[in-house]
C-alpha cells in the first residue's frame, strides 16, 4: 500500500486521483481540485481502524496513567495508531497559559476536548487522561463526538488509597494548604454515574483492567 | 501486522509486551508497566513515514488551502498519514474563543502550533495551513519541533491577484473597512525570506506545486 513516489511519478497519480480515486478517496463526479478532500472515514480506512476517544477520568493517583499508558502500548503492539494526551504533553505545552482556577480547568478541558476531536478526525484512538472531576467538563467533551465515539472510563478508587499512594506528594502538599481546590480534598469529584467503562483499581489487577478496555474496543462494530 | 486481540489473548500479549518488546516497542531492562511508554519513533514506526510539519503561510486567496488539500489527498493516497490543521477545523472549535486582534491572532497561531506538535508526535504528516503573517508567529511555531521537522511553505501570489479572486468576499469587505486589520490591506504580511519551499500559485500549475512538495517529503531521509 505504501509508495515513494518519483516526481516522474506524480503527474499520473494525480491525474488518477483525480480522474478515478479508487484506492481510499471517495468516488466523486466532476472532480475538481477544491473538492479533491479526504474525509475522516479515508483517514480511517488507512489505518484501519474506528477511530475513538477513550476519556479517562479519576482522582489523582488513581492509576489513570498507568492504565492509559499501558492501554496505549497494548494498542500500539497490535497495530492500531494511538496517542495518549495527558497533563505532560498539554499542561507544558498547549494549555500553560492555564492555572487552576475554576474557569481555567473547564477552559483545560475544553481545549483538551477539541485536540482529541481533531485527533478521532485524523483518524486515530486518542486516550485523554485528566482528573475532570466535573461533570459538566465531561458532558461538554463529549457533546464534540459522534454517537459511540467518546468512551468515558471511570477509573474507580478510594480517596483513601490514592493518598495513601500520593506518588507525586501533592496530597501531602494539598493537605498543607499549599495547593488550594485540590479535587477530593477542597474541591469535589464527581463520579460517573454512567461511565462506557468503570474500571476499578483496587480490585482489579492492571492485566483486567486492560483486558476490560480492549473487551469494550473490539466489541464496537469497525 | 494488524491483530484483532481476543480477551483470552490479552494476558500473554501482555507478558510478551512487558518481557521481550520484540515488536515497535523500545527494549528496557526491569520493565514496569510505568516504563511501559510508547515513544513517538515507535508512532512513527508502524506507520512506516517520518512525522513532519509542513507549515503553510500566505495572503488569504494565495491557494494555500487548495494545495494543502491537494498534498494531503495526494499522500493519504500514497499511504501516509496525514491531517490538514485549517481555519475550518480550528476557528469553531479549539479557538471559538479568540477574535482577531493582535493579541487573539498571535494565541490563535501558538494553539495550532502545538496541536500540529502534539500531532507530529503522534506520528502524523500534519498541513497546517493559516496566514500566519508575522514572522515571529512563525519562528514561535517552528521553535516547538526539532531540528528539521518544520517545513515552511510560502505560497506567494501577488496581493493583487488574490484579491482579484477574492473567493470568499473578504477582501471587498476589508475595502470596504468591515474587516480591521485584514492582512495585506491594513495589517501587514511579512514574506518568509527563508522558506523550506516557495511555490508560485501564478507561474506553477497545481500539479507542480505538488511535484514540489513530494519532492521536498522525499529528499528527507526516513
Amino acid at each position: 500500500m505504501k509508495q515513494n513516489l518519483l516526481k516522474s511519478e506524480v503527474t499520473p497519480i494525480l491525474r488518477e486521483a483525480a480522474g478515478t480515486r479508487d484506492f481510499v478517496l471517495p468516488r466523486a463526479k466532476n472532480i475538481t481540485w477544491q473538492t479533491l478532500e479526504v474525509t475522516s472515514q479515508d483517514r480511517a480506512l488507512i489505518k484501519s481502524q474506528t477511530p475513538k476517544c477513550f476519556w479517562f477520568t479519576g482522582l489523582s493517583g488513581s492509576g489513570k496513567s498507568t492504565i492509559a499508558s499501558a492501554f496505549d502500548a497494548v494498542l500500539l503492539r497490535s497495530g492500531e495508531h494511538t496517542y495518549v494526551l495527558d497533563g505532560d504533553n498539554i499542561r507544558h505545552g498547549l494549555n500553560r497559559d492555564l492555572g487552576f482556577t475554576d474557569a481555567d480547568r473547564v477552559e483545560n478541558i475544553r481545549r483538551v476536548a477539541e485536540v482529541a476531536r481533531l485527533m478521532v478526525d485524523a483518524g486515530l484512538i486518542v486516550i485523554p487522561s485528566f482528573i475532570s472531576p466535573f461533570a459538566a467538563d465531561r458532558e461538554l467533551a463529549r457533546s464534540l463526538f459522534k454517537e459511540g465515539e467518546f468512551i468515558e472510563v471511570y477509573v474507580d478508587a478510594p480517596l483513601e488509597e490514592c493518598e495513601r499512594r500520593d506518588t507525586k506528594g501533592l496530597y501531602a502538599k494539598a493537605r498543607k494548604g499549599e495547593l488550594p481546590n485540590f479535587t477530593g480534598i477542597d474541591s469535589p469529584f464527581e463520579a460517573p454515574s454512567q461511565a462506557e467503562v468503570h474500571l476499578n483499581k483496587v480490585s482489579q489487577t492492571l492485566e483486567q483492567c486492560i483486558a476490560h478496555l480492549l473487551g469494550v474496543l473490539h466489541s464496537i462494530p469497525k
